[in-house]
């Protein structure tokens, strides 16, 4: 139910100053079809560009919502304001402030300097929903110092939420016999920072060493950058259920931001990032576009002038673009 | 190897005149990307809408190469000049004028009434190859009368033969457990004209029985239509290694085809048919276009401004779109 004439202006301001419900409603506005979320993608530019955006990702179990809870937490420590959204692919549902089934996240309920998102991850098209990097610039210009996306690590999700982060986070844990599995994945080459939880198990300084030994390996912890120093991904080790060692993970974060700012890669980033984002919203387009085509009146008689004999099926198909 | 400066006005005045070569050429200029493409499209309007375009289609073993090697020699037999597409979905090779391996199709090789061609089916987009339509003009251009477009049973390649074909041929066989499969698949419903092929086998009637129980319970052998009396789709039994039963199934081909003629469905089909083409094109261009645009510097100059905060993704998405 998204109203028309909302007043986007205003719903922004309420936003900014960090009235949670003004968030929801913004955030549904670009979840939504309507043409206001042009309006309001249109407001939030001046406001956008400030949030780091940390990709949280791993494989289901690794305690991936205990962290999340536990980064909330340490970077409140510090009195930023926080925003997560927790992208979940197997769910269609989307919207609430809350996530109900999760208990670490309630504690951060009531607390008005962090906003909690879940959303459905996969658009129509079978990619990661347009809405997420749009629920992105919302948190974003609502203030937030540090927006987590927050996903499980099934299949191409991950690499896609590591397209829209600065910052990806990718957690591990012992007896999941994940660490090897990542690495052929690929998906080591696209973290940050690393992280062992689940670290009072057997196990797992043994993970800690084979990724510092792939590390060595495959050359991943290095990224070779012309005009800053080289980016170490750090290896650190949690217990998300305690809290011990997440400071250290806010601390590598945080200098994995300074060291993205004081190179080229964050403009980089950017970049790419805005680039996919585009392109998703043209080819969107597109498909609407042909979606109208298929039952206008335009193919119908274009259709009929190939039948008889008057065009081509290419002039038609031109005929056709054109109108549309 | 396709030539630039091919004189297309030429080739098709050559392959209506019956040269198996210039038909060749043409199809082969119509599977290839070139710029040619469209000058063959357009130079063969005034030649098309003349061939009676069948698809035969049913499971593998059934003895279809076999049948459409009996219908061509029936066809032949009553002096009509006939083309052969024979779309194989599990090869990705394409061209040839003859099927090396297709013994039975070897004694019209010689005959200059038949043009035979193998063509891969399937396109870059997965979908059936967009050469096929344009090899099925060829052929009509070139002076066929009838056209068969002979494919393996395979999935969603059967319901796209159907939607080319004016008169759509399913055969059957006993043995294979298929009559129930195809009643399933909703396959009996495309068919216009039912054929229990291998007619000197065990269960042959039975399967013809249980063909013509389905129809009557599910009412598939009538087609409504409100201009012309319903088509009742007709079942008959062949053996196509002896040829037994061949001239019926080309009998109840033909009157297929003069009930088209004398109702509107002719008309309506082939509409339906050029409208899935002109769109299929459609699509194709503005997937090259997307490509085109993906490494283009208009849009790192909208990412740029997006990242600089001078203009929001759906803004910059349009320019983009406008520049393309």
């Amino acid at each position: 139910m998204v109203e028309r004439n909302v007043d986007v202006a205003e719903l922004v301001a309420r936003a900014r100053a960090g009235e949670a419900r003004a968030v929801g409603r913004l955030i549904s506005l670009v979840e939504s079809d309507s043409p206001v979320l042009r309006t309001v993608a249109a407001a939030l530019v001046p406001h956008v560009g400030r949030a780091q955006v940390v990709g949280l990702t791993g494989p289901p179990g690794v305690g991936k919502s205990t962290s999340t809870s536990a980064l909330v937490a340490a970077l409140r420590a510090q009195h930023l304001r926080v925003g997560v959204l927790a992208v979940d692919p197997s769910s269609p549902f989307s919207g609430g402030a809350l996530l109900g089934d999760r208990v670490r996240m309630q504690e951060h309920a009531t607390d008005s300097g962090v906003f909690i998102r879940s959303m459905a991850s996969r658009g129509h098209l079978g990619g990661l929903s347009a809405a997420v990097p749009q629920a992105l610039r919302v948190l974003d210009a609502a203030g937030c110092d540090a927006v987590i996306i927050e996903t499980v690590g099934v299949g191409q999700a991950e690499f896609e939420i590591a397209s829209l982060a600065d910052t990806t986070v990718l957690l591990l844990a012992p007896g999941l016999g994940d660490g090897i599995q990542a690495a052929k994945a690929g998906i080591l080459e696209i973290a940050d920072v690393l992280v062992v939880n689940k670290a009072d198990r057997d196990g797992a300084d043994q993970l800690a060493r084979d990724l510092r030994h792939m590390q060595s390996l495959g050359g991943h912890s290095v990224e070779e950058n012309a005009v800053a120093a080289a980016w170490r991904v750090p290896i650190r080790k949690t217990i998300a259920t305690t809290g011990e060692g997440v400071a250290e993970v806010v601390a590598a974060i945080s200098d994995h931001y300074a060291w993205l700012q004081g190179s080229a890669e964050l403009a980089t980033r950017r970049q790419r990032r805005a680039a996919v984002e585009i392109e998703a919203i043209a080819l969107g387009h597109v498909r609407a576009r042909l979606a109208r085509v298929h039952d206008s009146a335009a193919l119908a008689a274009a259709a009929a002038d190939v039948v008889a004999g008057r065009t081509d099926p290419y002039s038609a198909a031109d005929t056709i673009l054109q109108a549309g």
